[in-house]
């Protein structure tokens, strides 16, 4: 890494030569494929962003000029050459560098983000910020063409004329989504694309090059007379010009001599501008150009034969690829039930639903929005759509969710995967708030599984209730049936819990959803210390089985166990139903007060799981801590 | 009334020759008019869309075929049509006609909606399920030019391709929002209009017709060889063409016998379709059409001389226009205040602040996310944005209130206008979700007003807040200074609550925001019976003051008291912070189970603010019976 050992900052990167560039771009192509297989991360995304990060920083200045990254997980070049390089080896590891943005890591970073769509918005708040405060900043934003199609990427593009300066959107064409692209924008992209041989975008570069010799305002002229030799040769842009935006390209994307010519160019624009460039995702690396899916965002893997230490297996299946079969299962005896996803076929599991059943599934691209209404639409004509997106993925699709789901009271099933802490993500990526938001709508039911046999009796639940059901589930582990009682595989029925575990003691613990499996194992420690705990399983967040309230006029003591947000969480259902007990005079005399366990109310870093778990307090042994600590205080007022 | 007299269904509508189709209309625009001078209600739009909605009417069978309204506001004429004739006298009251589509009054209406964007996704949904279900209704989507450039319309667009069969898409241009439309697509759309005079869209309307003889498959190459001859003389529908989407048009949306043919010629096309249609708001009500804004959504008012009964005015200013002075008196000491709203200049009451500071006023159209965003950009620049949007509009940006504003803690001002119960506008308006949702988002802090002075107290302290800030306040007049003590013109401190009353009994009512009016006035009621209760005024859900965990300690019986539904919010926030001092050991010791007092787990009809607060219990007669009650049970656990 002749090259790349002597650039720890911007600076020593704008001293190399032009020429020299190329050189470093493969040493960083390798330094990323390296790492990346050792600590796992977004592969191809990131071999493919190489040259024009590269390109970006040596023209633009990011400690001044603002760098806006959408979804951010494309940004490892760029950690690399912002003084990040030695702390890149511990990327997506507790006390890391996160696998996203992060201001906290560095001033060339702005907004810590994961979901697609935002970056034109939040680039143009920063560039008319910039014009309010009468300041000459660059303003850039790198967006793919996965998130072009995203309705705020959309209202973004709308709204730029309410920008009257420079605005830089670097558009970055791989033509995949984690997977293919879909919808018209993405036809559209790819028949540009098509109709550019590799010659074509040589020569569109050297056109506006051409064109645009001079800077600002003088500029303008040039690029006027720059439109018309293209448009004579290429009819690419007419849907951004349409939209009143200067339109470049198509350009090569890792012709990084011509991209260093081009934003040096465009650079002093004193207007919105976009520039299309054409990637290739997984440039570099044969094994994630041939499958940039499956190295879309990856663990640790096998590189030159060697497997990495970190490369670690499970022997159980994950709630993901269990759901996977389940739904199947039940597909095949209601001809009724489709499957819809956002851009998510692989990480959902639908890859195996679209094998069996390629007419009833759908992916809508990255538009969770979308996904909801349309799974409305199609319940409204009597069919059953299972909407499979991450937890987080499904606060975009909130309103769509409250208006045409559950003000319609329509059959729509929410399949929350990604639900609850999701280890190396990190903040943007962990599903604490679903419960929370969907828990205020009137008509859902929530439900949650913990083992094999419940995601199946989930699944033909929902498929069976006539009303909106939301379904969570975490990146994780199922618990095996083997490990549970029988009682584990009985059917959903409205509202019921199922209690796993009777114990003698006045302790009653109730789990929500996959941490069961951390409750069963408290309460064998708890037994072996002589404490005989009654563990329920609570099944339902809502409608909350009414035997809880029972529980508590019995003077049992509650503790209730979620990995999601205590704020508008279970334990807060679990809480309001025993004071609706109380105001309706159902409840009466002594309380213990219910005890509950889960998330507080901040961002939990990036870790694994299993710790992030234990730092909210719900694993196996905080879980045993908190019931000694009840058994101590003998906090049981009456 | 000659014709309508005889209508009280579509059958009925398709006996009349075409040539009455346009008297007919007349009266139809008068029965409107008339009727909303009486009952209020959304008139300019509804004006507009008269021939069309007869002309759809007129071709389709909307018993069978599917007719969904983007945003549904438009939907009167469709409402008197579809036998609601006598009903719609009834508009917006208490047990009357809804002023949307509601599908349990009518099989001719499909998705009860209120907010923009959806209807061509849930189209899309409905015409993949007659699809899946081999059946051959049409399927035609109403979306207005304000509506179309929201994301999720964008998104519904591009996702047109999962359809292989017919659908079509009426865009009803008439150049506004509630205010002029904002944005490049507007301007795109104002370009084609302003290109095509009368006689080009009568032309144009010839031109479709003369090349659509045929129906269904047989049509394809008449609309080939039309496209070419159309693209000759017009460039209209480029940007929709890049989308793959045919497109006809613009032709004129009051030409009533021109629009009957164009649907019966397109009707059977076997892909998607855009019809795109120029109309005038307020058509026929010169009033309306000079000032379609202000009576885009209007209380009853004057027609002809007359007034109606039920004009009626209020001698406290509301909540809107206290804001709105609060923010201009605000913003004139502090130059790094911007507002942002959503197309809702009026209704958010910043029609005054666009006077003041033009340049400090942006209004992104509607598209709730990109205004979150941008103002997140913007308080990254430094500058304090004041996004002021409807709370039920917010849901639309909940993800991004997560992403760019709570994740990165960034001092972007949340103004949840028409937060709580909305009145006739009903559950597609109402604003009850608000606190539950923005609770569990770290780094929020959530306040809520009740008087003229803390409406300017709350801005001064979110203006002075580095850190999200969201403010609530309803649909209502507010409290006078007159009418409470001087206490509640001192400033917000974090986490402060003040108490505004001090009273003998246990009893704490503790109020957020604008219900401390209904909680004043049960005080006073009590006090009359002897009752002497002490008063909260809890300024802040989150955080809460610790104050309440004392009181609780002191063996008071709080009862919370709050317009917002009880899952997940404040009532259910004091309660979470009460079992957390029980479970940290700060409270030990006897508890008298916090009452808290908001809406239930349903959807609350329209009807007065009035009433409706009495439905759930909040007015303060129902608050004075939950006071009795506590104190008849004397159920109070020691």
């Amino acid at each position: 890494m002749a090259l790349l050992d002597g650039i720890n900052s911007p600076e020593d990167l704008k001293r190399l030569k032009v020429d020299e560039l190329s050189a470093l771009a493969d040493e960083i192509r390798n330094y990323i494929t390296e790492t990346v297989s050792d600590t796992g991360g977004h592969l191809a995304s990131n071999l493919g962003t190489v040259e024009t990060t590269i390109a970006m920083h040596y023209i633009f200045d990011f400690s001044d000029d603002k760098l806006l990254f959408d979804v951010g997980h494309q940004c490892y070049t760029h950690k690399i050459l912002t003084g990040r390089k030695e702390d890149f080896k511990n990327l997506r590891r507790a006390g890391g560098l996160s696998g996203f943005p992060d201001q906290h890591e560095s001033e060339h970073d702005q907004f810590k983000v994961g979901h697609a769509g935002t970056a034109i918005s939040t680039a143009i708040g920063m560039a008319m910020g910039a014009a309010h405060n009468k300041t000459d900043e660059k303003v850039v934003s790198l967006v793919g063409d996965a998130s072009i199609v995203n309705g705020t990427s959309f209202e973004g593009l709308n709204n730029l004329s309410l920008l009257k300066r420079q605005m830089l959107i670097v558009l970055n064409d791989n033509s995949m989504a984690i997977d293919i692209t879909q919808g018209a924008l993405a036809k559209y992209l790819s028949k540009i694309r098509l109709s550019h041989t590799y010659e074509d975008m040589r020569k569109t570069a050297n056109h506006i090059l051409e064109h645009l010799p001079l800077i600002g305002r003088q500029v303008e002229g040039a690029i006027e007379r720059f439109k018309k030799t293209l448009r004579m040769t290429i009819s690419a842009g007419q849907l951004f010009e349409s939209l009143n935006l200067a339109y470049f390209g198509p350009v090569d994307g890792h012709d990084i001599i011509s991209l260093v010519e081009l934003f040096r160019a465009i650079k002093d624009l004193d207007h919105p501008a976009i520039l299309h460039i054409y990637t290739k995702k997984g440039k570099g690396f044969t094994p994630a150009k041939d499958n940039p899916t499956k190295y879309h965002s990856t663990g640790p893997f096998e590189m030159n034969g060697k497997s990495s230490a970190s490369v670690v297996s499970s022997s159980k299946p994950s709630f993901t690829s269990v759901f996977s079969d389940a739904l199947i299962a039940t597909a095949k005896k209601d001809d009724s039930i489709v499957a819809i996803t956002a851009a998510m076929p692989d990480g959902t599991g639908l890859i195996k639903f679209r094998e069996n059943f390629p007419d009833r599934y759908f992916d809508v691209g990255i538009a969770e929005g979308v996904a909801v209404d349309i799974a409305a639409g199609m319940a409204k004509q009597g069919l059953k759509p299972f909407v499979c997106i991450y937890s987080t993925f499904f606060q975009r699709s909130f309103d769509h969710i409250f208006q045409e789901v559950s003000l319609q009271n329509l059959p729509v099933v929410l399949c929350i995967d990604r639900a609850g802490l999701v280890g190396s993500d990190g903040p943007t990526h962990h599903g604490m708030l679903d419960i929370a938001f969907l828990r205020s709508l009137p008509n859902m039911t929530l439900i949650a599984p913990s083992s094999e046999a419940e995601v199946h009796a989930a699944i033909e639940f929902s498929a069976g209730h006539d009303g909106p059901v939301a379904i969570r589930y975490p990146r994780d582990t199922v618990l095996l049936d083997s490990e549970v009682p029988a009682v584990m595989g009985s059917a959903f029925e409205m509202g019921k819990s199922i209690e796993v575990q009777s114990g003698d003691s006045d302790i009653v613990l109730v789990a929500y959803g996959s941490v069961l499996a951390q409750v069963l194992e408290a309460s064998n420690l708890l037994k072996a210390h002589g404490v005989d705990v009654t563990v329920i399983n609570a099944r339902f967040a809502k409608p909350l089985d009414s035997k809880l309230i029972e529980l508590v006029g019995k003077g049992k003591q509650l503790v209730t166990v979620e990995d999601h947000s205590l704020t508008g969480g279970f334990g807060s259902a679990v809480l309001e139903m025993v004071h609706h007990g109380f105001a309706s005079g159902k409840l009466q005399g002594s309380y213990k007060p219910v005890v509950c366990l889960g998330g507080k109310d901040e961002f939990i870093k990036m870790d694994t799981r299993a710790l992030q778990l234990s730092e909210i307090g719900v694993d196996a042994t905080a879980i045993v801590e908190t019931v000694s600590n009840l058994r101590v205080k003998k906090q049981c007022l009456n």
